[in-house]
């Protein structure tokens, strides 16, 4: 028989829940065999979302947990405070190994600072590091660090770039990913203090497929798999990324409605403009995994619906097959 | 009479370069009176490109400069080196009071480093910004700094802060320009350590319009006129923006081209489409000013043509009739 894995998923967190968490949960175990999911939350309301739905009741389970963390309370009081919020339990369930993988779609600052708490990093890695992927040209490019550690240092860098090596080769299958750190130049020379201090450590890594400096304006292309990053400058790539994209398709359909003429283009263009804009979709891509933690913790969007968390849920079953972790912690012996 | 606003123009500068530099130089002088150019660079080449056309030679100089900075140069050597470069000779206009503006389309840092150290910041400014403007869903926002300084310090982003407000009221129109932070959260204590040392200072400064953090997802709607940050980071900022914006157009032709019904669409849909991506077209915004010279130094696209050249030598009117410096120059002693 094939290894199960078992999944704690926050049914508590994000702009749907607990609907589309639950719903999720059901379409991601009717198509995944290996699969069970705990949905961890107040019972009374998983329940509702549950009734008069026959499903594989040894592979989607309730854990009971009172409280719930809001997206604007400060995360390290929330995680000290809430023992009995859906995040903490589902963190603990990971941590106590009952659970290979944690999933949320609620507050980013609490999953972070509980995983880093609860679960804890792998001996030897210094930070974890938030790892979203983005649609390119090309394909998907990788970006990390995309939250977890503003300041970052260089050694950290270094770090990132081979965890995040590991994890692009082993869930999209290419070998030898290329590496690229963001930076506002080509030339090695270019660059704040701390890319500055990073280029050559990531050029001596001999275990990374290291290109150079990566352009911000490179980015859409695809022009490398892995794209190294401090914290801050992560956020603002994926911010900007989602930010465009949300405008120029919303001044494009503006643009649609403004005369008749371009109206009857927009509904012939329908279908073609539809598959060009899955592929920018966030939703398709599943969420952010936190690489470099004893057991896997995964943020997804605030506003998934059932299919991102479905897909979140299948990158989870992906990522223990492919034992990653156990790559990364075999890496920081390199 | 009136002031008549005199620009030096590289006119070896980018990669239309003396062709489309020339053509922006004549159609700018043929609608404005109250312009004078002095057109920088190898006579020779000059001239051939002005044969055969009747222009008013009192507002159409040549200015001869034997030698061209490539863009892969280093900056640093490459100004002090090319004493007779058209970057250096027309630099040196503004310097000695003969121009009040230098333009050019050629290495921005070249043009960043000769700005710096031959037309020298105003007394009482630290450094000086790059500060374009970025065309948003509400209309334009002044993005400052993005590239003249990595690594700046919160007192400089004070400063940058109240000269994009001095700039921007002056330029656009508008009182009382709202100013944001660029920030990966909207909370006051989200922030890397440069946000955080610096958010206090601004919000503490009566001169501008503080209005808190600007998260990058809401820079392309237009949240706040004028995004205060250091230059990594606004670098990173203006090129996804472009990048994003290439990434999705390229990919939606390619959705029109994908099938007859489409492409018809796309014919039907070309008067719209066209005036939708007008308005994020970086070409009709003019260049970039440095902010906070004893003079103006402005560097556009690369690729610009003769409607960018046209477009960039106007906002040297605007700046200069607007006694932006002189505001500026009043504003360290507040």
């Amino acid at each position: 028989m094939n290894e199960i894995t078992k999944v704690a998923l926050d049914a508590m967190g994000g702009d749907n829940a607990p609907k589309e968490m639950v719903k999720g949960a059901l379409e991601a175990i009717n198509s995944n065999e290996e699969l069970k999911v705990y949905l961890v939350g107040q019972e009374a309301r998983i329940k509702a979302e549950l009734e008069g739905i026959s499903f594989d009741k040894s592979r989607l389970e309730i854990v009971h947990a009172t409280e719930v963390i809001e997206t604007a309370e400060p995360p390290a009081n929330a995680i000290r405070n809430k023992k009995d919020s859906s995040i903490v339990v589902g963190l603990k369930l990971v941590k106590d190994g009952t659970c290979d993988a944690f999933v949320s779609a609620g507050s980013t600052g609490a999953v972070l600072v509980g995983a880093i708490g609860i679960v804890r990093t792998i001996k030897g890695i210094k930070r974890p590091a938030l790892a979203p992927f983005l649609p390119t040209e090309k394909g998907v490019s990788l970006l990390i660090d995309c939250g977890a550690n503003v300041d970052a240092r260089p050694g950290e860098l270094l770090q990132f770039a081979k965890m995040g090596s590991i994890y692009y080769e082993n869930t999209i299958g290419k070998e030898k990913p290329t590496v690229g750190i963001v930076n506002i130049g080509a030339e090695e020379d270019k660059g704040n203090a701390l890319v500055k201090e990073t280029f050559p450590l990531l050029k001596a890594c001999d275990t990374i497929n290291f290109i150079g400096s990566c352009e911000a304006r490179d980015i859409p292309s695809g022009y490398c798999d892995v794209m190294v990053t401090e914290a801050f400058v992560g956020n603002v790539v994926l911010k900007m990324f989602e930010g465009v994209g949300k405008t120029l398709i919303s001044e494009l359909k503006k643009g649609i409605m403004s005369s008749i003429r371009s109206k009857l283009a927009g509904v012939l263009l329908k279908p073609a403009l539809k598959k060009t804009l899955a592929k920018y979709d966030a939703n398709a891509y599943g969420g952010a995994p936190m690489l470099g933690l004893n057991g896997l913790v995964v943020k997804t969007h605030g506003s998934s619906k059932a299919l991102e968390v479905k897909n979140t849920l299948e990158q989870c079953i992906t990522f223990n097959k492919a034992k990653i972790n156990q790559k990364i912690a075999e890496s920081t012996n390199l």
